[in-house]
């Protein structure tokens, strides 16, 4: 077992990485304030993890709700949010109930924002299930909901009290959902850690066959990655933190603009990285070798790289409407080279070559 | 113009107490991160005060959008935060957005809480214009939304960066409301402040006429009370706010319990500081004439001094549900002596006296 230490100013926590992490209650147990938790999971999940989890745990004395929600990013909704502070308050759950995130980003995003707003703040836990979720969205802080505006458009920073990544989990993920994880790993190769993208040109075969010690590796080095910058910047205020978003402005455009739950959140961050390098490229600031390491990387880990075309007027209506924008300005993540990102804005012209260049046609 | 300064670790903040100040628009423009504001009002204040209040903003170049919410603690729930919502996105306003609640306790709880939320946190200001709002709710960080099986069950601690109470606002507010915001008046001095529960007990009726200076006092005093507490136990974790629940427990489970919006929330406080006035009595601790005097005052404020009668189960029903319960047990706020409280248990006997003595039949 790896173990990354978050050390937040308010709420240190440690991120446990390893095999066999669902059944290892003496992690969890010390950590309630109350010998009472609420699991929250969703449809696909529960029918795989939930029992298992509830068994070890009812084991050790702990008395254990459990919600079950429907699966999808369609259902990340108030609506759906709702059902949680039905099944806790059906429960009779106190604020000093733990609620367990038990599945992917989805589950970890809504199951978090409702541990933050739930009687003003209950403690929460996070076994994400999924590699997107082990590697980015556990790692944070950051929960919330969708709006039909906008994703991610309500929400919260709130720190869990642990993380468990249980490889085994990954074994029964689909290959699409694990490719769209994937984005996410090489986007921390992209970012800042040339090293990393060159070690996963060179794993990346072992990695789409699901080999534990490359997948440990992997997953460790991003948390780490994003431990290092979550740190210096918490609540998103200094910049730093920002440069998570690289393929996240035009990913959350396609999103939003096929529907949500028509791609996949990784597949919309990786055509979305790809567009972040063409316009890199565009500027002069990357190399057509560049330019095609990472649609190679991005080809062997079976995610896409031509954007969908919606079309420059809907990009910008779209991009226009997310968090990042400041005072009206849309920012982006750029490459300043191969392994270096910075965050910036993009002449109209830029952005229409760019989704020439990119874009399924 | 008195103020009255939050001394909270991350997030110190003025509260302004005095005539005029809806005009007083340099307080408020130093203090916005961005020239756009969205004002929160409902549909009783708005038609007083909003156009003065957009006057002002706009005189001094900040561009205005308003959402206007139907009027009620019934409307207190996730369908009306999200019409705040709806109006935040579709005015695409931003993260830097400042959100001005204008209006009582409900406009400020909710829309501190829809700050706290949107875009995971976005700068607010309270205008409270009703008493109770000016005393209570807008001093210490409490959001919340209500959900059918509790009150404020969903919510944050969220401080606002500026309070401005103008007692001008206090003219138009209706007989019953104003009493309503005397009974949390006088929680104050019932709490741990004898001196002032005197003062309130000489100047009741200067405050019933609503003089400016009698006012000023009391909303100082309250703040100032509060605010020593707040800071002590900002998020309500070493003990020391529960004090400030006097009345509470009891009252929200009349407020539930008749439907909310059936009693004023004051109204609901002052029956529920009754009961705990009576269970006091009832354990040997405040005698016969402190009991009549609790009474005396809340009379001459034209508050409730019985509570209806919803029998002993509903009670405790009702008051199991509330965020106060720890492991099962229910916290009530009782009273050791005249203007001396603490948290503490009722046995079951006690609490069944107690609402034979204190309800209406």
């Amino acid at each position: 077992m790896k173990t990354v230490r978050l050390d937040l100013s308010h709420s240190p926590y440690d991120i446990h990485i390893g095999q066999g992490l669902l059944q290892r209650v003496e992690l969890i147990v010390p950590l309630l304030p109350q010998k009472q938790v609420a699991i929250v999971s969703n449809e696909t999940v529960a029918p795989l993890y939930l029992e298992k989890l509830r068994a070890s745990l009812e084991g050790a004395g702990v008395c254990c709700h459990s919600i079950v929600l429907p699966d999808g990013e369609q259902y990340k909704t108030w609506e759906t949010l709702n059902l949680i502070f039905d099944g806790l308050l059906a429960n009779r759950c106190e604020r000093k109930t733990t609620l367990i995130a038990l599945g992917g980003g989805v589950i970890g995003d809504m199951t978090g924002f409702a541990a933050a707003v739930y009687q003003r703040g209950a403690p929460f836990i996070q076994i994400p299930t999924t590699l997107l979720a082990q590697v980015d969205s556990s790692v944070g802080g950051k929960t919330a909901i969708n709006h039909p505006l906008g994703k991610n458009m309500i929400g919260a920073f709130y720190q869990p009290r642990l993380v468990l990544a249980d490889l085994d989990t990954l074994n029964t993920l689909p290959d699409r959902e694990f490719s769209a994880g994937l984005a996410e790993v090489i986007k921390y190769g992209l970012i800042d850690d040339f090293e990393f993208f060159e070690w996963l040109e060179s794993n990346i075969e072992r990695l789409m066959s699901r080999d534990s010690e490359a997948l440990a590796h992997a997953i460790e080095r991003c948390c780490r990655n994003k431990a290092r910058v979550v740190a210096q910047d918490e609540k998103e205020t200094a910049g730093v933190r920002e440069l998570l978003n690289l393929g996240h402005t035009f990913g959350h455009a396609i999103e939003a603009g096929l529907g949500y739950g028509a791609w996949l959140h990784g597949e919309a961050v990786a055509a979305g990285m790809m567009l972040a390098a063409h316009a890199s490229h565009e500027l002069g600031q990357i190399d057509d070798e560049s330019v095609a390491r990472i649609k190679a990387l991005l080809t062997k880990a079976a995610l896409p790289v031509a954007a969908p075309d919606l079309g420059l007027a809907r990009y910008r209506e779209l991009m226009a409407g997310d968090k990042k924008v400041e005072s009206g300005r849309i920012r982006y993540i750029l490459m300043r080279e191969l392994g270096q990102c910075y965050a910036g804005e993009l002449p109209l012209d830029v952005l229409e070559k760019t989704l020439k260049t990119g874009c399924d046609r």
